[in-house]
């Protein structure tokens, strides 16, 4: 394997400005949202509640990746444009998955912030793709994919032209079955170690439940993770997708509330 | 999750014709080639030695997903216009990966069967496109996908127009580092109950060694498989990728011997 | 870690002759029985029967390791004596699980061949005390041990004295949920590749369920293992544990019967 | 599976007194030490200076489970006896894993707590006579246990007698190589929810180095962990064992020194 050139530490940590947020500072992000854009309403709302409770970036996701076909699909251009009113009210920065290269363009002149799901880790095309967007990139590090293997698809996007790629550890695929993946906190201390990027941590796909949710993102914090990446849906029961991992969105904004003393305590903050 | 439809079993077991060559019938297809098209002499040495040992479609891919950005990533359209040009002179079926939902078209006016890599099985997008391109498509498994998940990939592809897939194993990630991978051949017998399907083996990426080719060939055919798909090269050292799991084609050429009498065994043929 | 000395191939394969019975020959050995042992007369009813099946040597234990501390534990040495009693009936060899090391004598006064399940591959002082014995110890691989480490477990037992090691591969831990444990076949070559010793299979426990057991006994045969070990029941669904996973005594018996034409195609012989 | 009815919540969190110490309270309980006891000066080296670092309990093994049997296999009784000696300088409690059945009431007359090692987690014999000692255990996960396993492990300790367990988290085997096991923090909360256990994490076993330490401690305690049990030694290049995992004395205190402000951001305290 080649060396990794544009991601090694180089004796620094790379802090990234969207907007008027800065990922990799001394803030951690909050970034959260409902699964997937279900509504103009639903977005809007949520953006609307989340600001409140620390939320500056938020999430829904216009392209839904299912097991089955026979799932939505998520509303793809429709969602996309869904962000873009939503936006003007709620006025939080924006995020969607890409999917598709195809779609990449379309997705970059609607939201802020893309991200790449777990499955598409090495969707190298699709990583090419993200790294002539000019957007920053969330990538997600696949369920079986090592710490090495997700830096390589972070080179990717970096050495096609695109040096804004925050990587999120989201769970691996392991034997236990009491939490829907593993979240691996030792892979974000060990990709601080081996790179300059910001690494945040979702904890909501990890655990597949909520009732663990406000210790795991205690413990994100406390590994060393710039941001948490958290579904909260304004009626997690009628989410089209994920139903079981949805926080209220006031339940989230408690789950915030109780991490500010922590992040303190480990010399970072959390703005609320 | 929806039920699947398409993929359920309905009492068969369905025999997919592919110019002369019957999967999933008695015979048992060997698929064998290089790693990556490399160029047409390579294309055209392999496979007239490996026709002489049994082989009814040769194997080489003209796009490679590499870990690493810098590593070879194969040779795109010039590779497929190289398997078109051996092809009349070696008279094999030809196969080849496809990534990029963008370049199946370009591939599929190339090639006679396609397949999704595992690093793919989940790229929707991609498998919606090998639904409407009119060729046999091989879905490998991912490397940690379940047999249920895979299965539902390749209801993506029947569900958007493409009946004929061909499932095949190729290990998967487990904690074991003396192979590669861990060839789960009971995920052959779990699809054989499940679905209606031709299944195939990848012994090579599985093992990532050769030295114990010749047995997984035959476990795999003892399991139940249709199939073997399996990287030889006519010089494996100079192989540009994977270079350790290539056999020579002398070599593939007494392993393919060696596996008829226990194909009959089990009521099954290997024409060499 | 040390080089492993006794395990070692050292150019050859040892056969391992226990009364009657070669293991590691060309014959195929075959060993069934029920799960644990219930009673005398279900211990002779199984014998009777599996001879006629082909079978050598029964399994049935008189301790079970039990997840649950509320489970049936196994009947001690009353269940050693019925085996002890049963056996002048069945004239079968018998065999029995060992878990304590205080209790591995008194196992070895009344059955033919000891084994350590997979719970206690890595249970040290146990395997010190089977090395001194004098009895045939059928070793488990643990549930998720590497190739290496099983080899080192078998190290221990023969560096304490006791020559008469085989090693059997019963299913490693996985994500995978259709089977309960996922066979590595591949473990079963790379340990062929690297002792010296007969290597069985069980593809009982690593299948979990009995409708993939055939298939999964004629790869295992295809592999290269020496025998099987398979969970056979004169009443499945009486059987006081692991019911599921448990064939009738005519289930074996047909199974049995359709493994000989394969083991004669890899040059080995069943014998019924 | 039986109902476990000893480990169940019932509404309540045990608090475990040990001596002057509490475990399960307010207080987060450290307990560090060489991974094996070497020589009665080692252990009072240790033991001095730790105290000063916020140890209550020192940890180091009279007996050592160790892959090969040509590996240091501990000082067994003599080790004990160091203990007891070493401990009328020190002053701290002592811990010892104890691996042989007939083993544990010499290990209980000489240590104040016992503990379990993860490859002995199923060694039912050996829960059983830890049942029934008197003495309070430290049960680890297995590298490959599910939760539920685990617990149902603490419950055979209690059902024969010794109400006393505290779990102990400490990596689990999955497909990540850059540390030595994958921590499962989630595992923590999950047996939170479950149980009514004291429960601590041991990051120096999942991690196998040293350079993510101080994180891996903060995020256990973020967790909820009660505890942590860390490899710290005078010299740990010397160590006879698992030397890359072992922090030196100075980098222990410096760690805990560290872990203070978090311990207090969650409600807990750090004696130091």
């Amino acid at each position: 394997m080649s060396k990794n050139l544009l991601t090694a530490p180089n004796g620094g940590k790379t802090i990234l400005e969207v907007g008027p947020v800065r990922i990799g500072g001394e803030e951690i992000v909050l970034i959260a949202g409902p699964c997937a854009v279900e509504s103009e309403e639903q977005l809007t709302q949520s953006g609307l509640h989340l600001k409140k409770a620390g939320v500056s970036i938020l999430r829904a996701s216009a392209y839904k990746p299912r097991t089955s076909p026979y799932s939505f699909q998520g509303h793809g251009l429709e969602g996309l444009k869904m962000h873009k009113e939503a936006q003007k009210k709620h006025g939080l920065l924006t995020s969607s998955e890409v999917m598709d290269p195809r779609l990449v363009q379309e997705a970059a002149e609607h939201v802020d912030i893309l991200w790449i799901g777990a499955r598409n880790m090495q969707n190298f095309d699709l990583l090419k793709e993200v790294g002539k967007c000019g957007k920053p990139i969330i990538l997600k590090r696949g369920a079986s994919a090592t710490v090495e293997e997700w830096i390589m698809s972070a080179e990717y996007i970096m050495a096609h032209g695109n040096p804004n790629v925050i990587l999120c550890e989201r769970g691996i695929r392991t034997f236990e079955t009491s939490t829907r993946y593993t979240l691996d906190l030792s892979a974000v201390a060990m990709a601080r170690l081996k790179t300059h990027l910001p690494i945040i941590v979702d904890p909501s796909h990890a655990a597949g439940r909520t009732d663990i949710l406000d210790v795991l993102c205690k413990a994100a914090i406390a590994i060393g993770a710039d941001g948490l990446i958290v579904e909260a849906h304004p009626n997690p029961k009628e989410s089209v997708c994920d139903a079981a991992q949805a926080l209220s969105l006031e339940q989230f904004e408690e789950i915030a509330k109780g991490l500010k003393p922590l992040a303190e305590s480990v010399g970072r903050k959390i703005c609320l």
